[in-house]
């Protein structure tokens, strides 16, 4: 899912979306809540129209962004307190809040408010915080008005599998549209993150979508899928396109370089992608040196084609029987090994 | 003609130009020599093929950004000693110089090396500055390569008609395939600009291009076209865009006024504008206020959708012989009568 954080996908249309054939997309409630505000989106007929969006929208919960941009005044059993990163304001998230605001944004998949556990925190921390995020769960199910919106679980429980199995046993009771993995990617090692996947994945409902949040590198996503992940978002193609940073089937490529100054060649040839259609390495790092505004699209557009097309290629491969070949393959054009 | 400076209209594709009616752009030379360099664009192919635009260029001299961006050291008879503003590397442009990189850049129609005389100046100012923008436009002209680049002159003379139909005949003498009219809307009163259009157009050749250099508002082009000058180029629809200024017929609009904040209709109702079929004013409002990079694409659209929707409009009026009809209802439209 490409991540359209304030109601956009930095720098593109919705139809440029489309062609690029995201099928849904994440909005952040966290920043929809503030600005423009949720009661706002509701009344201008949810955010598929306010955005002229007609795909699918994951609302995440607003959690993350409570307890990475906004400053907390507290962490209590009803909820959290806050202030808003862009007026000092203060508000009272509960998890029936975080129910009333995705319902107004009208999502077609809404997550649970849960507490984003950091890393590292010891075993006592992290039983904790899952005990909070299964309650908070309960009451986001009760709060949740169903109908055409599904509701998607959190398993929680840092790098301690036996907790992830617990957290996931007691979601599963309650009941949930989807199943996701929240708190990996916070800074543990690779190892942990695949390790947590590999104990916990075959466990979750296999007639369910398996959401791996806030994940990542392409490696990340072909050891997702490997492991039985169906979906993923993150700003890392659309953030590292404004930064510069490409992503190819041969590794990364840094724009601003100055080898690529008179370069012709397009970012990487063969690339179907519009930007690699028709403009070259010398044209786009001209553009990103200016700081244009061009070039943040045009990057945009490369990485996101990028990625979209990698999910793409997973899920054919997996469908005609080959994913391990096409594994390999994946790891061979990047000069390296498949673990 | 929108104005690419740094060899793109800021935040817009080549295909987007076209799709807007553009067929032609205005290239900034005094950017493109310094970043990223005129000797690199014309080893890759010429301005046109390095941003992929098929439609038309015209380059300035350099001379205006000479004189506004740059630390100027010196104005001597053979050129002008500035400090770059990128870097504050010292360069010298002389008339030849102009001519060079303007072949190098391969723009369809170059203009002459000048002194933008500034505002206001005394007579004696100005006579002397308009005797040394004629004899650069005799080295330009010799200096010049002929063959499918086009050569503008470049008449100057403050507000002082005379010293403008001495220039001009002097201009003429030396023979150019087009007539601008520079140091206009620089600070002068608007009776000055229409008055100096007035008594000088008139005396343009009638079988050449006549261009207003840096002007204007729709209101401008309207009286410039009416006193018989073709060709306009301004920064204004795509820089207010990036302001939130919108251009629609009935006047000005700020997107980030409040009482727009949940306005479900488009800019300009009736507008054929992509923006304006798809988005709302609610919406471009909260991309504007969150500072979103498809906040200015979609603005600029929408104005340069005014602007060459406007030319257009004055084209077919002239044809059909309507221009005053054309005009009274231009004025009207706004709530204002024509002078």
């Amino acid at each position: 899912m490409p991540v359209g954080t304030q109601a956009t996908v930095k720098s593109l249309t919705p139809d440029e979306l489309e062609s690029l054939g995201a099928r849904i997309i994440l909005g952040n409630t966290y920043h929809l809540y503030l600005r423009p505000g949720s009661d706002c989106i509701e009344r201008i007929g949810g955010l598929h129209r306010f955005m002229n969006w007609s795909g699918s929208i994951l609302t995440d919960s607003g959690g993350f962004q409570v307890f990475s941009l906004a400053r907390i005044n507290k962490i209590q059993e009803d909820g959290v307190w806050f202030q808003s990163h862009i007026d000092g304001s203060k508000h009272l998230i509960r998890p029936e809040t975080s129910m009333e605001i995705q319902m107004q944004l009208g999502s077609d998949i809404a997550m649970c408010f849960d507490e984003c556990t950091p890393y590292p925190v010891d075993r006592s921390y992290a039983e904790k915080s899952m005990g909070l995020t299964v309650r908070w769960a309960k009451r986001c199910k009760n709060a949740h008005g169903g109908g055409d919106q599904a509701l998607f679980g959190i398993v929680q429980g840092s790098v301690f599998t036996d907790l992830r199995l617990a957290c996931l046993e007691q979601m599963s009771e309650i009941g949930f549209d989807g199943y996701a993995l929240g708190s990996l990617s916070v800074g543990e090692p690779k190892e942990d993150m695949l390790r947590v996947l590999d104990e916990v994945t075959p466990h979750l409902p296999k007639d369910r979508p398996r959401y791996l949040m806030g994940v990542g590198t392409p490696e990340d996503l072909v050891e997702g899928v490997r492991l039985g992940v169906d979906m993923f978002d993150c700003v890392m193609p659309t953030r590292n396109a404004r930064n510069g940073m490409l992503f190819t089937p041969r590794g990364a490529l840094q724009i601003k370089n100055s080898r690529y100054r008179e370069d012709l060649e397009p970012i990487e040839p063969g690339c179907t992608c519009y930007t690699c259609l028709r403009f070259s390495r010398a044209y786009l790092r001209h553009l990103f040196m200016a700081r244009e505004l061009l070039a943040y699209r045009l990057l945009t557009l490369h990485n996101l084609h990028y990625y979209l097309s990698l999910m793409e290629e997973m899920r054919a491969a997996i469908e005609s029987g080959s994913f391990p070949t096409w594994r390999g393959a994946f790891y061979a054009r990047r000069g390296a090994q498949a673990a």
